[in-house]
């Protein structure tokens, strides 16, 4: 018999959401008439910007005629698309990229998990905690770490605490690391890092020779002045960082699946024997050996985004959510709650009363609300203790959720 | 600076179809006024089915209203593809799934080349020479394999011969090993297995206890009876065979995206120390960590395939294409030529005239009748002196090619 990828043992059974899942349904299986709230799963709800949807339709309309039907296009993702992405989202920050820099594809969970691939196995690896758990498991999966120790960490990754106590920032390690894996805004606890606090993990990078991985996928998010979209905004990074976008969280593209990548020609990896590899190359080779590119029909709806119109409609969108933002965020203050991120972020992160387990939190308030949220331990040990809400759901709901904890959650 | 994974540099810097786009491009700007035609790359040129047409129009109305958008879907796939995929494709022939035994997908190019994960690295890897080149480039990416030796194959790897000589039926290996790649009917050569030549590599995998990873993207192009559609119309595959699927060849999705992987319960990998892990669990932590489900539009369109209507012109596009396989196999007959495949799938394998080099033969059909194919030695050494031709065309230029090359070709 083959031998399996033992590494894929090491992982722990139960996935967050699924555990979120089983619970839920023993608790509808018992209380069939609840009126169940979800602000749990980062899963946008508002529908689809206009403008993609016509771009969608005429493109499968194409798809119906001989003449402009399209078979595989390039693996990297269609240039109408990459153009338009280096104009409204880099080019308008001062920051040059080239269409061959820019990698479209189905998803960021996608990017985010099979970037690790391109690097050795050796690398010393950095992730926040908590954190958006795809970086550590695919790691993990990889073979880059030990077991899961009983502290709920694993053995060989350097965490980045990211606490009250410390603002959400993580501080530079002392050990020397190979690969950060940066997200900001932040997934889970909706904080940012301003310019500042950027530079710093730019220049640490730097000068040991790291490589960030920076995952934005929440930029259309930011409200604040000081907090930089993309991490190219800071001097040095294209020497040092790739970056992940995605059109999920700003255009509603969780269920159409766009995203990209990018992978400036200046960021370097080494090949042990004083060889320089440029990482777009490397990237390159496995998006074309393992991708066929994304479908033509969602990147012509993801390209128009990028129009005045499209522009418009995705403002539109993201307004709503952050409204729902702050009517989570006041009412939360209102009932005593310490609350963070929703500011630059869809994300609210806040300490459970009286230092609560997550878990405990999180049955307390669908048995006493019935609303759905996101025990913080779920993305790592420095998440004990805190709990995510989103500001996915409908203005309805999100009016309601609160309202329910103000009158029904004992405190 | 961070280790590379080193194992990408074995591979050769030159793709195949990379190498192609360049001498055509080269030809081009020699003579700008060629009319090519090209009968190279496996990529379909007729429009999408209209039902597939119409239920994608559907989808993206759908994702146009609040009450219907659809977000996150299931990583595995929505039930209402997997249903109709069991009941279509294999209830039909008396093979019984589970929806959770099937994994829909963006492409088959990303199955065929992620399933290695799930496997540890000392694996002993069989693929066919010549072979489609996804199956052996992931697995030297992986690590699997030594360096690219001197014969034009790769240490490590286990290749089993398929030629004129042996009529393409590859032959049971003397060593033993643990995976073994089988596409049928095959790409590159065209030719089939038939149910007893399978039978024998399902009898020899349950008595080495290896797995076949079975490839059958082309099964909608079988015309004779005696060809199994699916490996698990074989007794015991179930208990040692994958199975990959794809909408790309039978209702052109190759710009659209989606395909399915089978992965039966009863399929097992060991851990190395005595424990017995399904690979189904193993694909789905796979799955499910690194990918984010298929769009629900595309998703929506695949399903249309699986109506009477979706059928009749699924058939009707297939048939197009098989007319022009046989146009081309009888005019490269006619020309003296030897020929294989090209009956039960839309590649023709032809025997390059007077054992001319693969390349070389390129370059004349290229020169002298402005037609692009494949070079056989592109897909392994097994393939040098044939050549690939497809019959995904137009009508027009599959017949505009067969007379160029009896009018123009010195032979």
């Amino acid at each position: 018999m083959p031998i399996i990828n033992e590494h894929y043992l090491k992982l722990p059974g139960n996935y967050l959401f699924a555990e979120i899942a089983k619970r839920v349904a023993a608790f509808k299986q018992e209380h069939q008439d609840a009126n169940i709230i979800r602000l749990g799963i980062g899963d946008v709800t508002r529908p689809l910007p206009l403008k993609t949807i016509e771009a969608m339709h005429e493109a499968v309309d194409e798809m119906s005629k001989e003449d402009t039907f399209r078979g595989y296009g390039p693996e990297q993702g269609y240039a109408f698309l990459s153009e338009k992405i280096i104009e409204y989202d880099y080019k308008s920050r001062g920051v040059d990229l080239s269409v061959d820099e820019i990698f479209i594809s189905d998803g960021s969970k996608c990017d985010v998990g099979n970037i690790q691939e391109i690097f050795g196995i050796n690398n010393k690896i950095a992730i926040t905690d908590p954190v958006y758990p795809v970086y550590l498991d695919t790691n993990v999966m990889a073979g880059r770490t030990g077991v899961l120790m009983d502290n709920g960490k694993f053995e060989g990754i350097t965490y980045l605490t990211c606490s009250a106590e410390n603002n959400f920032v993580p501080a530079i390690p002392n050990e020397k690391v190979d690969l950060i894996y940066l997200c900001c805004p932040n997934n889970p606890t909706g904080t940012t890092l301003t310019k500042e606090q950027l530079k710093k993990w730019v220049d640490y990078a730097k000068s040991v020779n790291a490589i960030i991985l920076f995952d934005s996928a929440y930029e259309a998010y930011i409200n604040e002045p000081d907090i930089p979209h993309s991490i190219y905004e800071i001097e040095g990074a294209k020497d040092v960082a790739l970056e992940f976008r995605s059109f999920s969280k700003n255009a509603g593209f969780t269920g159409a699946r766009c995203a990209f990548t990018v992978v400036p020609k200046t960021v370097f990896g080494d090949d042990g024997k004083g060889g320089k590899h440029p990482l777009n190359a490397m990237w390159n080779r496995r998006h074309c050996t393992k991708f066929n590119g994304t479908s033509y029909i969602i990147q012509r709806g993801a390209a128009a985004v990028y129009t005045p119109e499209g522009q418009k409609q995705v403002k539109e969108i993201v307004g709503y959510y952050m409204e729902n933002s702050k009517i989570i965020c006041e009412g939360l203050k209102d009932l005593g709650l310490e609350v963070y991120g929703g500011v630059n972020a869809p994300y609210i992160w806040l300490k459970t009363p009286n230092n609560m387990d997550s878990w405990a939190f999180f049955d307390k308030l669908l048995n006493e609300a019935n609303i759905v949220g996101t025990p913080g331990s779920g993305f790592g040990p420095a998440g004990r203790g805190y709990f995510r809400l989103t500001a996915f759901g409908s203005r309805e709901n999100t009016i309601a959720a609160i309202e329910r904890m103000k009158t029904r959650l004992s405190l």
